[in-house]
């Protein structure tokens, strides 16, 4: 697993209240498929409704409490780097909430679970480029 | 303020059981006064101790239920930049939970909590540079 973070999703209550805030504080971005993204350096901040975040990322109920609505991604450049991530955290102690599968978006992800709680996405999402220091750029979807 | 996030805390109840999962996954870092500081691209993963989190940022009690242990930080240039993004940030509803202050570490910081409830500590830390295009690099603490 290489070092870095590739998003940093917040759960949100309120959509355009949340977009509204950052963009008051002169943040900019894009709306696709009730989803901001914001290019934060080399990755993406994104706001997301927190309820579809825990479902999609098998978050169990009681991980409500201690779970913040916040999920970290690690994206890869390939879906046996996925597989190999996740099975080494896995080896390691943490929790799979979700297998790898192919995604909505035309990728493949799966999620674990930290020791404290925190969890993390492990994307190969083909629309998503890298750059060679792993850094991501959101790329341009046509929307708002 | 700009687009860009400095460090990504994540609270934990046993740095040294998080640090050898980080560690087995393949993460290296440093640790200083009981703080891991892992470089992920141009900002950094830090694990601490989720109790001083909170003492830290200020978060009262009943955001234990809605926040995470996660903390964004986002680093400026001078103490006036604190000032100034903490004020907008009340001016866009956010909450001040800490107001700037001097760190322990030398640096001039404070904290607000979005309108979902997730922390952004505003920091001004001159041990911490930061390069031209906003990313952040850890700095040798000369420790392990």
């Amino acid at each position: 697993m290489e070092q870095r973070i590739s998003l940093v999703t917040l759960g949100v209550a309120d959509l355009g209240r949340a977009r509204a805030f950052y963009e008051e504080l002169g943040w900019r971005g894009q709306e696709v498929e009730q989803t901001v993204f914001l290019q934060a350096g080399g990755l993406a901040l994104v706001l997301w409704d927190r309820d579809k975040l825990a479902i999609d990322c098998g978050l169990p109920r009681d991980h409500a409490g201690r779970s913040s609505g916040v999920v970290l991604a690690h994206n890869v450049r390939s879906r046996a780097e996925v597989d190999a991530i996740l099975a080494a955290a896995h080896d390691a102690g943490a929790e799979i909430s979700r297998s790898a599968r192919e995604t909505f978006y035309g990728g493949y992800a799966g999620v674990f679970i930290d020791p404290d709680g925190h969890p993390w996405e492990i994307a190969h999402n083909p629309g998503f480029a890298l750059a060679a220091d792993g850094s991501l750029t959101i790329p341009r979807f046509g929307g708002a």
